[in-house]
């Protein structure tokens, strides 16, 4: 057990998830159980709020409202696009220590990852003790190590519901549908789609990924052949296709705005499905085609959780906190699948997570890199939950009388 | 009470909604208890079923099946654009006669209604009794008489609840959102919005309908206010929002197609939430500027309904059922509120209801005509219920110690 005596520090950074609450909420409610926590502080607006010293004591927010807050989708402490360098993490240490923190756990994806390892370096340089646990989340379920990543389920539950409404719009009012869903080099939310099939000609018919190069005439013929089987299709592409050069095919429209991380806009934007929805109208002789983007909503909708991310995140957060309280040590929060379907947390050092990024498994992706495998729904399909009713009609058919003779 | 012995009829038109199920789920099980009815048949695609005697037979159809129908959301009948002409409802009151139908129930917004009106003239015409009821459903809250439309209060949870969720995700993450909404000619769904805000500084921090005409200056200049204020702003725009000649903004964009209706084509393209933010981009110094287009997710996601709508939607089915059968009666099932809040069913005569449509009352929209009123707030609060929790932390600050002096 630590003896460390001191005070904890949570913030979260990058992208707000429906479940990244639960996380922050988890390790607070831990670490204010431990007489080795004098207070528990949450930074606003991330790395940002650390080196700005906007600290909040959460040791006097209510348990009511902490829980009220891990029920609310995106970052509660408000979050940030700053990727620090090693200038930005020594400010961190700095303001750590400055403040007597003795606990640093800091919620987000790889680049938060590897903040926490500059961080830890810096503070074992200065022989400084500062236990630091990175909290992995995502809704791109893009981190090395863990299984997968807390916030993934419920935007892939958001995801799955909405294709299956899409679904049930498109059988009543039959064309092509495009549905462009966030991810930027991993395809695991788009491939989420395939939850919302039920029945054997539900959609989507077809998956497109950023792990397979798109090239405009597959896309064309892909679709045309499932309309002319079925008079309708529905499509699921993500926003980081590349096509055969590797290059994002959303790249063309953005402008070139960058973030702080080098990465070119692709959310906010209905451009790439107008330019995919332009292909299949030059291309076929269909007329009704309509393209959505998912946007930003598919990541933060008020009440679209799944019961098993949900309880993951809170657990990653408390866990994180015992990590770090009670073992004294530093690494990043993983997941094991055990069986089907339960769930073993262990530590794994910060290094193996920070940084580099996990694509989607070569067995999760059909051969012609179009849909998804077996192996795939068998991996996501605890992680999205059971969805909502979504019934057909079952009843005979009436013989006809005027048309008899047809 | 009726005496009339024979055939019930049911089908959907026009666009699909969240419970428009749970209206034809109503009539077809109160037709079924009737000693009147024979048999309850369903037409597929709408008229276009009927004129093809595409008809199931749903008498025996299971309860259990046609009770999980009807928390389906879409058309379970399946849908159909076809608008039809004075030959095209002579057919279906032939092939109502030929298949012995005397209670033809057709749930739609006015373009449905008219059709209803029609069918029951040629009915008259020819001496044949044919009782018909129209049963109302549209997103857009546009049909006259009733106090409002059953399918609208779903569609606008969803709205208000990504909304909220944005809300949350911009906060966080802070910058200029502009999330598109349906509705051609009525505001309604946008208008909805506005119940994504809780606490005072929440968003949308503007909304625009399409009852009044948007200019390019008050828009950019509305927007610049607003993040010069709050350092954000989330913006509710209509799809069908018209600049200072009536025309509507996103016309240019649709290359000119348009159904059955004479309708141009709004939804499925990103152009409008592309060109407004563009707006935002050249008029002003702001440098993240999102736009998401809400789309057809916003009508038929799978897991979004307002129990005070299903319930609704529910009861004008039964109600369609009861006037026919037990009354004789033909007419438009509507609702009148009462209090705060019931609402009372009865029955208007077709031509009130056939081919005209309402806009928002101008005590619904403020003076500067970016945002809503109190009077339609307290419209709009029964239908789409309460929200999931969307909830702050509430805790204090913590003095600076490095930036003491600052």
């Amino acid at each position: 057990m630590s003896e460390l005596q001191g005070k904890a520090l949570v913030a979260q950074g990058g992208g707000p998830t429906a479940v990244i609450n639960q996380s922050f909420v988890g390790a607070v409610l831990e670490a204010r159980k431990s007489p080795h926590v004098s207070h528990v502080y949450g930074a606003l607006h991330g790395v940002n709020g650390i080196i700005n010293e906007n600290f909040i004591d959460l040791t006097e927010a209510t348990t009511h409202n902490l829980e009220a807050v891990a029920q609310t989708p995106s970052s509660g402490l408000l979050s940030t696009r700053d990727k620090p360098d090693i200038e930005y993490c020594k400010k961190i240490f700095g303001i750590c220590k400055l403040h007597g923190i003795r606990y640093f756990m800091y919620c987000g994806g790889n680049d938060s990852a590897d903040t926490c390892r500059i961080v830890n370096e810096e503070a074992n340089k200065a022989g400084y003790e500062l236990r630091v646990i990175h909290i992995p989340k995502t809704i791109d379920n893009d981190l090395l190590v863990t299984d997968h990543c807390p916030g993934f389920g419920s935007a892939a539950r958001y995801v799955a519901q909405a294709f299956a409404g899409v679904n049930l719009d498109n059988r009543a009012l039959p064309g092509v549908y495009l549905g462009i869903v966030m991810g930027r080099h991993a395809g695991f939310l788009t491939a989420a789609s395939c939850m919302a099939r039920k029945y054997s000609d539900d959609g989507p018919h077809l998956i497109y990924l950023p792990e397979r190069p798109l090239s405009k005439e597959q896309f064309v013929s892909d679709i045309e052949r499932v309309y002319k089987e079925q008079g309708r299709c529905i499509v699921a592409v993500s926003e980081g296709v590349v096509d055969s050069d590797g290059k994002a095919i959303a790249e063309q429209f953005t402008g070139g705005e960058r973030d702080a991380h080098g990465n070119v806009q692709l959310s906010g934007t209905g451009a790439l499905g107008d330019l995919l929805s332009s292909w299949v109208k030059d291309g076929t002789d269909i007329s009704r085609v309509r393209a959505d983007t998912l946007g930003y909503i598919q990541r933060s909708f008020l009440g679209c959780v799944s019961e098993t991310d949900a309880r993951e995140a809170r657990e990653v957060g408390e866990k994180a906190a015992q990590y770090a309280i009670w073992h004294n040590q530093d690494g990043s929060v993983a997941m094991r699948r055990v069986g089907d379907y339960a769930i073993e947390y262990f530590l794994t050092p910060l290094e193996t997570v920070a940084r580099n990024s996990r694509e989607m498994a070569d067995e999760f992706i059909n051969e012609a890199g179009n849909d998804v495998t077996d192996a795939f729904r068998n991996y996501v399909r605890p992680l999205v939950g059971a969805l909502p009713v979504a019934e057909r009609i079952s009843a005979p058919a009436v013989p006809k009388i005027a048309s008899k003779g047809n």
